[in-house]
């Protein structure tokens, strides 16, 4: 006797090629959708990796022209790293949280608190060798919308979009996804209305949801040569729970205990 | 035409009931997978949570038997909490890390850094209110350990096992899942060896593998009152990744910046 519900999803979009400055990433995503044979589904989601929003976006910098602050050159000597690296760090950052040799943890203008400002120097695209870093999207939740709309127009469905980014963690080895930028899913997801087994109030139950679906997602979204910049993952039903961006995960600065 | 790779499954069992001390946690766990229709096959992973392990290995505290020390009282009054729970919290801690009204952050004995050292008060039996917590289990990556073999022999296969909680984090709203113990799975997988899109070396590519199956996981286990406390993902192929326990994904203290 089969007991068991429908199981939950999360499958890799392949072919997708390299992207561009400029490049239609809501296409890219679409054409390979149909091409693997998914329709989207109303709360379907899709995850997308935030290196190929980046790029699509042009958030290169060249570091030749980066010119480094006398901030940037003292934190350099403290860190080890490249002043115009440094540099381009404090440019999308509001607090610089640690900084010792090897590791700058800042706090980007999304209010995330992340190493290099999410800034890296892998994955770019063959000849870009040392000379450019890619930034984070200015504004990942509106890079998802973006991407729900020309889908969503495209398929005429409603789906979720979560921009995706790997994470280190404070007391963590290893990186784990997070969502950067969500539409169309609520990010943070309150069930401290629901019973518990015993039927008392459930004390803590806010769930980080989209940050929990892109670490589902990127176990299978490929980092290195496989090439797979996107997954569509399909049952996580979530009813009438209102939908957030992912800027309401991030908690205030009021409750950081590890500033 | 489907150019998709298989996608990953994640699927709840269902019909566990529930735990109480001295429980065969594993045969409850056989019965619901052949309940289902799933016969688990190598390199598949049932994640379980951390409660019902608790359960079966009687990790339950009377608060009424619990004398607090003169360090308990204090940070009792510190954080606005019950002098015995925070007895229980201390028991189970290597180091306090934060005390603040509200909250009280811990290393625990696993070198796990969590609110309450992963102590609950939710989710326990009917009748036992506020009289009794639940500890985490004194080794889970041994809980792990054990309901493998058990799961292994019965269907002469070789899974993965993961006893998974869900943890609130540093500077994100939201609780995720996390893995506290592992058998059978490589927690930490690296990724250092593997060249990117551009041929160059990967920077930084240890990925926290056990806890994002968790993460994933977790969103379809039930919290409240469906209760499903387990499920399984099915389709993360590693290859021959050395396995290593949810211990490895402890970032040692000489290399923790948020002390």
């Amino acid at each position: 006797m089969q007991a068991s519900v429908a199981p939950v999803t999360i499958t890799a979009l392949e072919g997708i090629p390299l992207v561009q400055p400029g490049d239609d990433v809501a296409g890219l995503l679409i054409a390979a959708l149909k091409n693997a044979g998914l329709i989207p589904q109303p709360q379907d989601i899709l995850v997308v990796a935030q290196k190929i929003v980046s790029k699509a976006e042009d958030r290169y910098v060249e570091l030749a022209s980066v010119e480094p602050s006398p901030r940037a050159i003292e934190l350099a000597a403290v860190t080890r790293k490249d002043p115009r690296l440094i540099e381009a760090i404090l440019s999308q950052s509001a607090a610089v949280i640690r900084a010792k040799p090897g590791v700058i943890i800042v706090e980007t203008s999304h209010g995330y608190v992340m190493a290099n400002a999410g800034i890296d120097q892998s994955n770019l695209d063959p000849g870009s060798a040392q000379a450019r870093v890619l930034l984070l999207p200015e504004d990942p939740d509106r890079s998802a919308q973006k991407i729900k709309h020309a889908i969503d127009a495209n398929f005429s469905t409603d789906i979720g979009v979560i921009v995706s980014d790997s994470v280190g963690r404070a007391w963590r080895l290893g990186t784990i996804g997070l969502a950067l930028g969500a539409a169309g899913v609520p990010s943070l997801l309150d069930r401290r209305g629901e019973a518990d087994l015993a039927g008392r109030r459930l004390e803590v139950t806010e769930v980080g949801f989209a940050d929990a679906v892109a670490a589902a997602a990127v176990l299978v979204m490929g980092e290195a040569a496989e090439g797979r910049p996107a997954a569509l993952v399909r049952g996580l039903a979530w009813g009438n729970a209102p939908v957030k961006p992912a800027a309401a995960l991030v908690r205030p600065k009021t409750e950081d205990l590890f500033r």
